[in-house]
């Protein structure tokens, strides 16, 4: 067996999310839309078996558990049955009514996946949707789930990470340079520096992960028509620009600012290979708009490939059966990909 | 001839725009695309039939021209030639090279499109796109278009008049609750009596002028997540939110504040008639994502029709015979189905 071919075989360490939401679910659900393929990776995760052997029962998906001792196993275990790395726990909270109780194992599930793909064990790591207030009251000092992936890869390479969250789909990839805080406080989170290290990030990680030799970063402007020369906002005069020349000086092929409002449509999307935009709704609002079932997250930055599934919970439709497990199917797929182009250890 | 016959037949009233940009080469191209159409609504053009004529020449559209002295001649004339109301000015500037000595004519077009549009010789106005740049430096005292052909009304009408900006197409039809700012300063801007008096506006106009007897309308939040419960800005509880209870009250069918990223995709848009956007955009990044080269600007809340292109007088390719008319052809086509829904006089 060669290295490459035992790189191949190593599976994606997928996590349970909150056991409440839709996660176990659509594990189940991507376990029998893949693991006949025989392209499609591999994956495990890391969870109780009796919790997802009822849950499929319960909703007439006749699937096979199989619980596995070491990653090693899921290749070949996957093919017959989903492989559970034993969480050694029982969850307490129903479908649609989150416990916290759970989010000891909620957390334990994502340490148990890092820790097997910094081992080189796993290929990549698919999160399953987490809830934060869940794990807020239980005592989770991370604002959300790259923080806390972040802070892992920290701990065991000892140096500052800087997470970069990129929405990928086949019709467009794209990064909010901020994310989650109100609108009114994002003119003053937008720095230089921010903006340099973000696209430095996203230069390097779509050179070596998804293998491009000179990846095409367009910037939208922060203003209507991108300011239009400081008429309407001085950001992309004095914030947005010189960061673009900074990277440029780099060797990172940028362009921008560009008016945000005609970035998108099919011809101006083949002038780019992915956008930084600069708060969350200039980038979610065109994603969600082209990809809304398949839009994949990917974190950036990290030592190794994690992507998760573009949605949250769904604790309302949470064991009812009718969860869409498209875009958890894209994140894992696209995972496989990443891996292959760039093993990870 | 019956009172609805004579209604079909009155022309909508095109006003040249900036003679330098692509409005000229665009109202020629409109008329090649619809004159044999028999229901298209006639049009005609506020201009210098001489200027048209060598542009048409130079372009090798070899298009009729046909100097009207009065609206009513423009729907037997517009089947055989392009019917022009001769400004008797003379156009100074180059194709791509404006000239500031030709403002007077352009605004002198707008007022006589909307001189005929008010004395009921007109169905609607469509205005070519101007320069703001060449009509300030000339002294123009209105920040653009709209707010120009709302004073003009308010003259004529004796009350203020509110002036809201619509993005129409097929695909989505989108509201900016505040435009042209810059985006720091769309948190002050947004009021509760800004978004009551625009949802008025909306419901009102998409009742009278687009038939629907009770149009639903869908506001986004200003926030990511509009705002997650106050978690990201609090705009949405405090502004947005009461804004809503308020036009319950007055009987419009209003839905939100909703996550603005989740509201576009294909399913959704099946659950509101109009999406009232809190900022530039918020708004047009959706509906230039849906629909980039058909959508067509409609300003409501005015005492008649008006629609216009959703593009700029683009000066880089005026006079080359390359520019797109699909936006003013759909402007031209959505004004002669308002003015049908709703006669001005």
């Amino acid at each position: 067996m060669t290295a490459a071919t035992a790189r191949r075989e190593r599976p994606i360490a997928l996590t349970r999310g909150d056991p409440s939401g839709i996660g176990p679910e659509l594990a189940l659900k991507a376990w029998v839309a893949t693991h006949g393929d025989p392209d499609a990776t591999a994956f495990l995760i890391a969870a109780e078996p009796g919790h997802l052997a009822a849950l499929g029962k319960r909703l007439s998906l006749d699937i096979p558990i199989e619980t596995i001792d070491h990653a090693a196993a899921a290749a070949v275990a996957f093919r017959r049955a989903l492989p559970v790395i034993d969480s050694k726990l029982t969850v307490k909270g129903e479908a649609g009514a989150p416990d916290q109780a759970d989010a000891a194992g909620t957390i334990a599930s994502i340490e148990t996946c890092v820790g097997l793909v910094e081992a080189g064990d796993a290929a990549a790591i698919v999160t399953n949707p987490i809830a934060k207030e869940v794990l807020y009251r239980a005592g989770f000092p991370h604002p959300g789930h790259t923080e806390f992936l972040g802070a892992l890869a920290e701990r065991r390479h000892g140096e500052k990470i800087h997470p970069v969250m990129l929405l990928w789909s086949p019709e467009l990839a794209i990064v909010p340079a901020t994310i989650h805080i109100a609108l009114k406080d994002v003119p003053a989170r937008l720095t230089r520096a921010l903006l340099v290290r973000t696209g430095l990030t996203v230069a390097q990680d779509f050179r070596v992960r998804f293998g491009l030799a000179q990846p095409r970063l367009a910037f939208t402007g922060l203003n209507p028509h991108a300011g239009e020369g400081g008429a309407m906002g001085r950001e992309e005069i004095e914030i947005i620009a010189p960061a673009l020349a900074e990277l440029k000086s780099a060797g990172v092929a940028v362009s921008g600012p560009h008016p945000a409002d005609t970035l998108f449509h099919a011809a101006a999307r083949k002038s780019y290979d992915v956008v930084i935009a600069m708060y969350h709704d200039q980038a979610l609002i065109p994603v969600k708009t082209l990809a809304f079932a398949h839009a994949v997250n990917v974190t950036l930055g990290l030592p190794f490939v994690r992507t998760s599934p573009d949605h949250g919970t769904a604790f309302d439709i949470a064991g009812q059966g009718i969860a869409d497990p498209t875009s958890l199917i894209a994140a894992l797929r696209l995972a496989g990909r990443l891996a292959r182009q760039c093993p990870t250890s």
